[in-house]
C-alpha cells in the first residue's frame, strides 16, 4: 500500500520524539549522535525514527560530508499549514458557530 | 501507554479517510450513514475511523439526537497549527536558508 505524502508527514509528526527532533533541527544541522543524546531512548531508536522523518521528506542526511549531518527539510510542514489553514475559521469562530448551530436546530431541519 | 494530546491529533489526521471526513463535517453535521457514503468502505470501517476522530478530539457525536450527528471539534486543528507555524520561516525562506548555509560550508564550519 502506497500512502499518500500528506498521511506520511502526519504519521511521521505523532510522535514527540520525532518531533523533539524537528525542533532539534530547526536550531540547525546535528548529527544522529548530537540528535540522540538529549533522549532517554537507545541510539538504534533514535535512528529509527530518523529514518521515519526522511521517508516523509522532514529531514534529509548529507551524503558528503563524513559525519552525514541531519538537516530540517520544512516543505512537507508548509503542506500540514495549508491543510490546517482551511479550518481556521472553526476553531477561532467557536461562539459564531455555536450560535449558527442553535438556529439550524430551532429551524427544526434535522428532524427528518 | 498514554499518547500525548498532539501526537493523538496527528496520527488521527494520518489518513486520507479520516482527512475527508473532517472536511465533510465543516460542511455541517453528519450521521454515520451520511459520512460513509462516498467511500467505498464498511460502515464498521467508517464507524471506526470515527472512534479514532473522537478519542483525538476532532469530532463529537450527540448524545440526545437520535440520528446521533457527528460534529466537527476544530481545538486540535488550532493546536496543530500553532505548533506548525514555529516552522513557517524555513518552508518560507527556503532561498534564504540555501544561501545561509552555502556560507556555512564555506566558512569550513564543518571540515571538523
Amino acid at each position: 500500500m502506497t500512502t499518500d505524502q500528506l498521511s506520511a508527514t502526519f504519521a511521521a509528526l505523532a510522535d514527540p520524539t520525532r518531533r523533539a527532533i524537528l525542533a532539534r533541527l530547526a536550531t540547525g544541522e546535528a548529527s544522529v549522535n548530537e540528535l540522540a543524546e538529549p533522549f532517554p531512548v537507545s541510539l538504534q531508536a533514535v535512528s529509527k525514527h530518523l529514518k521515519v522523518l526522511e521517508r516523509a521528506g522532514l529531514i534529509s542526511r548529507s551524503r558528503t560530508a563524513q559525519w552525514r549531518p541531519c538537516r530540517l527539510e520544512a516543505a512537507p510542514l508548509g503542506d500540514v499549514s495549508a491543510w490546517v489553514e482551511r479550518y481556521r475559521r472553526f476553531w477561532e469562530g467557536g461562539f459564531d458557530r455555536m450560535e449558527e448551530h442553535l438556529a439550524e436546530l430551532q429551524k427544526g431541519e434535522h428532524d427528518a
